[in-house]
């Protein structure tokens, strides 16, 4: 089984289907789908859990509700939870850049667990007894609490960055080649005198400018084509178009 | 100015207010203060955006309204466009990890902006036109599209940890010395023989099992006391209580 699909979120006594919703969708755009909700508070909206979650309605659906977090963490291997608080306990957390690749790497052979507290009480004690690691989302000084539904982005994030799941999408044309670029310089140095911006005496000069600031980031194949295809496109002018009165 | 202060977060054409209420949330968990809105749709719920923001109503309250995206960023050094399509453009982007050490080093200089377009239709081809830089959310193939406040997040979270403003909380007591961990195990072996859990035969057998359970991660001072303190009050219970009657 791939690991992401063995870590479960684990919800303790969360209040706002809204929150649960959303974090249904987050959890969805990183590949994960176990989610467990420990004592969901009596009255949560479901309307607007369903609505959060958008697309991501089966991980809703497939939901387990468990009355206790023993019974939704008993055959994980690793349990993960999250707080922002110091405290006993608290002081040896890790940011989730740190863990996820420990708690993937423990995946491939248990379920894992991360635990998220309540919208207004976070963990327990009792809860945080259960951990085997402990969770620290970087926040700054100022406003240190996340929404619940955002800290379980930011740990699912992490855990499917690790994964490596994700292939950056890259341009699909090539790099161009020395040989394809010089070409193109040197058809735009003869345009570029025929239209009258240089002359043959400044071209050398004006042309270093011309290639700084064409050398920056990647050219590919298909940027050469359009840049020869300008220059092309110029020099052509340049030679064939009539010349309005007043020039 | 510390460079988070020069980055701005531009929505276009928002649509939801509990959106724009949880992205100035985001926005101050990781360190940011500076939201334009451009063009937001009319009707938006300011309620549910002020009950989103929570406590980052200052960052709410004090938005800038433009027309047009290109008065949003109109100062602006570089531009960043997030969008999770490829096509023409799109295809040089880069994670948020990927860009951020270079937005932040723009942002010594200039001010910087970030770009997400509305929870429909995304940014339009001319707002993406205006970017120097585009920048794609790592996302599941299963399903691309974050919440706007999601994708805000995420790249206010990468800013954040690539600014090092964040030192996560480390142990206020210290990594225990060797001496210490060997008086220690050396009182337990007292303790575990006096109870009956070894003999001298079996004790150094016995020690190495206990020495590898104590010794995976740190030991601090603070723990070397707690198991001392079990140690001698396990020899202690040994030598003085009274034994059951059964025993």
């Amino acid at each position: 089984m791939p690991p992401l699909d063995q870590i479960r979120i684990v919800l303790v006594n969360p209040i706002y289907g809204g929150n649960v919703g959303s974090a249904c969708r987050a959890m969805m755009n990183m590949g994960l789908s176990q989610l467990v909700l420990v004592a969901p508070r009596p009255g949560m909206n479901m309307e607007e859990a369903a609505a959060m979650a958008c697309h991501a309605g089966d991980i809703l659906n497939n939901r387990r509700v468990v009355a206790a977090t023993e019974e939704a963490v008993a055959d994980c291997g690793l349990v993960a939870g999250t707080s922002n608080r110091g405290g006993l306990y608290r002081e040896h957390s890790k940011t989730p850049r740190e863990w996820a690749p420990r708690l993937l790497e423990a995946a491939m052979d248990t379920p894992v667990a991360i635990l998220f507290g309540s919208e207004d009480n976070g963990l327990s004690l009792e809860d945080l007894a259960l951990c085997t690691q402990f969770i620290r989302i970087p926040s700054s000084a100022a406003y240190k609490s996340l929404n619940l539904a955002m800290s379980v982005m930011i740990c699912a994030y992490e855990l499917f960055t690790a994964s490596g799941t994700f292939v950056p999408p890259r341009d699909r044309s090539q790099e161009s080649t020395s040989s394809r670029r010089e070409a193109m310089f040197a058809k735009w140095r003869h345009a570029l005198i025929d239209i009258g911006f240089m002359t043959t005496d400044t071209a050398d000069h004006m042309m270093l400018g011309i290639r700084r600031i064409l050398s920056r980031g990647t050219l590919t194949e298909k940027d050469v084509q359009i840049l020869l295809g300008m220059a092309a496109q110029t020099q052509w002018a340049a030679n064939h178009l009539p010349r309005k009165p007043n020039t």
